[in-house]
């Protein structure tokens, strides 16, 4: 019996993760492999309702603590209602972001890391993926990217400082030090294809 | 400098909280104390709009886990809002439901106390009432009252089983049998005036 793998990318603003999402699905679809595609904060009827709560609304709207809360709790309904039944039946997942974008982003503040690894564990039993894909940029590339895309109308989290987003690339630069068996960086510059094969090549020994 | 203290009323439904949360406000009003009345889920904006989305839907729009974050994400900003600055400015808060009551019906599936403890010591610092008031009825009084008020329209937690219900009365008890400096089982029957009365006293040492 095939079981599904589970895939995250994860990465600040601008380092083409919705881009490199749809070429991998696609790769991997020419594969053969049946792929569903999903993204946090959302990814299931519960967790995108919870998403709206999320990203709409003045930057002090959520203190960091309800804010981490409310992730856990999307991450909750968006594993157990879109992810482990598509796996159970063999597909593929390719998630926009997961647990290490709450780890990153939520972990500034004043929750530890470990605050969130537990909100994780009560939330989603722990679940982790497969693979995790970082995608990483020159802070200049993604920032001048991010706001190509953005202009200056950026959602609550998007908007924060230059300081805020460095901390948050440092972040998630020590998860692929510190579990490297899971977590692969990939560099995001160049042509899009180049580093859809990069993306492909991180997760050859996962293909059937 | 006074300081003002933290009131909480716990029970099941049809014990009569919301009535007695109105007559002991309107008593410590009359001894000249500022008092913000609150309830749970809710109590501030943002924990307001969680509310929505706990009590409406299908009674499995939400597993337990994701439950019990959503709570746990309203309640951080309901202290954070709402009652810290209440507190701080020296009013006496009382609220209709708080930790007490995720533990007694959150704690009845797969999630441990110690879990739900957990989850408020991460949003909320841990903070705890100055004194929970479990207001206490027989298993037949309480459903022929909470029957009176709602007939068959109940929302998505009310409208459970009575083998839930007589699991979450347990563990009230359990919680004023473990906690006795926090928590007083006050008797919930009879008149109006008389469990007033029984309240009152009940927090007779934290009176000015």
């Amino acid at each position: 019996m095939t079981t599904g793998r589970f895939i995250t990318l994860e990465g600040g603003e601008g380092a083409g993760k919705s881009t490199q999402l749809r070429a991998l699905a696609q790769a991997l679809r020419q594969r053969g492999i049946e792929v569903v595609e999903t993204r946090e904060p959302g990814g299931s009827d519960g967790a995108e309702a919870i998403r709206t709560l999320l990203l709409t609304g003045g930057a002090d709207r959520w203190s960091p603590r309800a804010e981490a809360l409310l992730f856990a709790a999307a991450r909750a309904d968006h594993v157990e209602k879109t992810i482990r039944p598509a796996l159970v039946r063999g597909a593929w997942v390719l998630s926009d972001r997961f647990l290490d974008s709450s780890r990153a982003y939520q972990g500034q503040g004043d929750l530890t890391d470990a605050d969130i690894v537990t909100l994780h564990r009560i939330g989603s039993g722990g679940f982790l993926p497969d693979r995790t894909l970082l995608l990483t940029l020159p802070e200049d590339q993604a920032a001048s990217r991010a706001q190509a895309r953005d202009g200056d109308a950026t959602d609550r989290i998007g908007g924060r400082s230059s300081d805020f987003h460095r901390a948050v690339s440092e972040a998630f630069v020590s998860f692929a030090e510190t579990e490297r068996a899971r977590v692969r960086a990939v560099d995001a510059s160049g042509q899009v294809e180049d580093v859809t094969a990069r993306l492909l090549a991180a997760i050859a020994d996962l293909l059937p």
